[in-house]
C-alpha cells in the first residue's frame, strides 16, 4: 500500500467533500429473480429510474408492483441478472441502446466477459455482488440484499473508466461496497471462497451419508453450517464450478494440501485466519486503474464516489 | 427395522401410558462450564436435586446462583462435564458415592470409556450431547441448550441397562432426545459429522488466506458458513480430532474420495443428502440392548421413557 499509485492514507489529510456528478443514468435490469429483482426494487425504492424485463410474466408482475417499468427497450446501465447458462441468450428479442453500459451479476467473470465483449466491446463492465442466498427466484427479492455486501467490479485493460464508475455508482446506490478486480483475480478469489466451499459441503454431506443414518441423526451445528450451501439448486452449483473449472481445481488443490498438514498445525492456521482483527482504515484512491486494483488486492473496497477520486478502506487499525 | 428385536411401529397399536418409575436420583455435575453449567441449570430449573463442583470459583458462584448446591461429595448420576484433557483428573479431591452412576459429556467415547471403566467398572455410561457451540465457559450457560438436541448414550456389552436408563432420564429431563450407540459407532459418526467438518473449515480458511486479502474481502455466505466453527478454541479442536484420530482419518479419506468424483455427480449426491425428507415415525422399543442399538443405527432416537419400553422415532413418513 506504499505504492505511489495506490490508495493514500487520509487519516491526517483534509476532509473529502462530495461534489455534483453527472445525472445518474437510468438502469435496465434483465432477469428479475432474486438478484435482479432485488437490485431493481432497491433502486426504485431510492427514486432511481429503473426498467426491466424477465421471460417469466410472474417475475415481471412482481417487479412492476415494486415500481419497475417493464419494457423490452433498455438504456443507461443495462444489468444482465440471469443464470450463467442463460447469459448468452438473455438479450434475445430485447433492444439495448447503442450507448448503454452493459454489466452483469454472474458468479464467474472471465468466460462471461469473453462472451459479452464479443457483442458489446468496451461498453462491458463485468460485476459480481457477493450476496446471493440459497434461495432464488423473484419471490426471494429483498431490496436490502446488497446492504454492506462486497460487489466485485472488473477493471480490465480495455475497460472505459467512466463506464466502470457508472456501474460502481449503481452498486454504491444500493448500499454495496465496490471491490475493483480483474476478471482473472475475481475468478481465482471466488474459487477459494465460494466455489470450493460448495464442493466441500457436497463432499461432506455425501461422505456423512456413506457413514449411515446414525451419523446424520447425530449431526449438529458444525455439520449444518458446513452443508448449508447444499440448499442451493444443484444445477446452478454445477454451472458455477464448471464455469470456473481452472481456478476451482487450483483452489481445491490448495485445500487438499492444507489437509495434508499435521492436524494441530492445520487447526492453528485456520483459527488464526478466522480470528484475525477486522479493523478498517479509510483511504482515498485516484480514478486510476492501477490504484483502484491495488485497493482491491489489499483487501479493500470503495464505499463512496467523490469528485476526482473515490473513498474506500483497507484492512488495518481504524 | 423389520427385525423382531428392533423398534415396533405403534401407529396402529394401543396407546402408550406413562407409569410411575423410581424416584429420580440426584445429579452431581463436575465441571460447570457451558455444557455442565447448562445441564445443572436446566435440571435445577426443573426442580431436580442438583449438586456440582468446578475448579473455578467463578463457575461455582454462577452455578450456585442458579440453584446448584456446591459440594465435593457427589451422588446419584455423576456427570463429568470437563474438557477431554481434564477427564482423567476431574475427580481428584472429590468424593463419588460407591453406588453412583458415572457418565460424561465428552466428544469422543472409546478412549474416555476405557479410562473411566478402569476406575468405575460397569457403573460407567458414556454420553455425548450434540449441542455445544463455539462459545465456552460458565458465561455461555444456557438452560435451553439441550432442547431438541440429540444426546448419544453408550450401550456397551457390559453396560448395566438400569444405569443407562437413569442417565437417559437425565437427558430426557432437559429436553434432549437419546440416541443409543456403541462407543465405536459414536466415534465413527462424530468423525464424519463433527471432527472432519472442523478440519475442512480450517483447511478452507487457511487455503483462502493463501489466495490473498482480495479473496477474504470477497468472502460471503458460503465461506462464512463453512468456517464458522473456526471460532472454537483451537486447543479444544485439536484435542477432539487427535482424541479420535483413527475414525477421523477414515472419515477424512471418505471426503477425499468424494472430492475425486466428477463435480456434477458430487454436487448431485451432496444435494440429495441435504434435501432428503425429514419425516418421523413413532416406534416403541423394548428395554433391550440390541433393540435400542437398532433404533440408533436406523437414525432414530428415544424421546420418552415408559414402563417396560421407551418410545422413540425413526426417519420415515410420519
Amino acid at each position: 500500500m506504499a505504492d505511489a499509485a495506490g490508495p493514500r492514507d487520509t487519516s491526517a489529510g483534509a476532509p473529502a467533500f462530495p461534489v455534483p456528478t453527472m445525472p445518474a443514468p437510468p438502469v435496465g435490469v434483465v432477469g428479475l429473480g432474486q438478484l435482479g429483482g432485488s437490485l431493481a426494487a432497491a433502486l426504485a425504492a431510492g427514486g432511481r429510474e429503473v426498467s426491466g424485463w424477465d421471460v417469466d410474466p410472474a417475475a415481471r408482475d412482481a417487479a412492476a408492483a415494486r415500481g419497475v417499468r417493464i419494457t423490452r427497450e433498455l438504456t443507461g446501465v443495462v444489468v444482465l441478472a440471469v443464470p450463467l447458462p442463460a447469459m448468452a441468450t438473455a438479450l434475445d428479442g430485447l433492444s439495448v441502446d447503442p450507448d448503454a453500459t452493459v454489466t452483469d451479476l454472474g458468479s464467474v467473470k472471465v468466460p462471461v466477459l469473453e462472451a459479452l465483449t464479443g457483442a458489446f466491446g468496451s461498453r462491458v463492465v463485468g460485476g459480481h455482488p457477493m450476496c446471493g442466498t440459497e434461495r432464488s427466484g423473484h419471490a426471494a427479492t429483498d431490496p436490502h440484499l446488497f446492504t454492506g455486501a462486497r460487489w466485485a467490479l472488473c477493471l480490465e485493460p480495455g475497460t472505459e473508466l467512466p463506464r466502470w464508475l457508472r456501474v460502481a455508482e449503481v452498486a454504491l446506490a444500493v448500499g454495496a461496497e465496490v471491490v475493483p478486480v480483474t476478471a482473472a483475480e475475481h475468478d481465482d478469489a471466488v474459487a477459494a471462497i465460494s466455489h470450493v466451499p460448495h464442493l466441500l459441503a457436497a463432499a461432506l454431506a455425501a461422505a456423512a451419508d456413506d457413514a449411515g443414518p446414525l451419523a446424520l441423526a447425530l449431526a449438529a451445528g458444525s455439520f449444518r453450517d458446513g452443508t448449508r450451501v447444499m440448499g442451493s439448486d444443484p444445477a446452478f452449483v454445477t454451472a458455477m464450478v464448471e464455469g470456473n473449472a481452472g481456478p476451482t481445481a487450483a483452489a481445491l488443490a490448495r485445500v487438499r494440501a492444507q489437509l495434508d498438514r499435521p492436524w494441530p498445525d492445520l487447526v492453528t492456521a485456520g483459527s488464526a485466519v478466522a480470528r484475525r482483527p477486522t479493523g478498517r482504515r479509510t483511504v482515498r484512491v485516484p480514478l486510476d486503474r492501477a490504484a483502484l486494483l491495488a485497493l482491491g488486492r489489499a483487501g479493500g473496497a470503495v464505499h463512496r464516489r467523490l469528485a476526482a477520486f473515490v473513498e474506500g478502506w483497507v484492512p488495518g487499525p481504524g
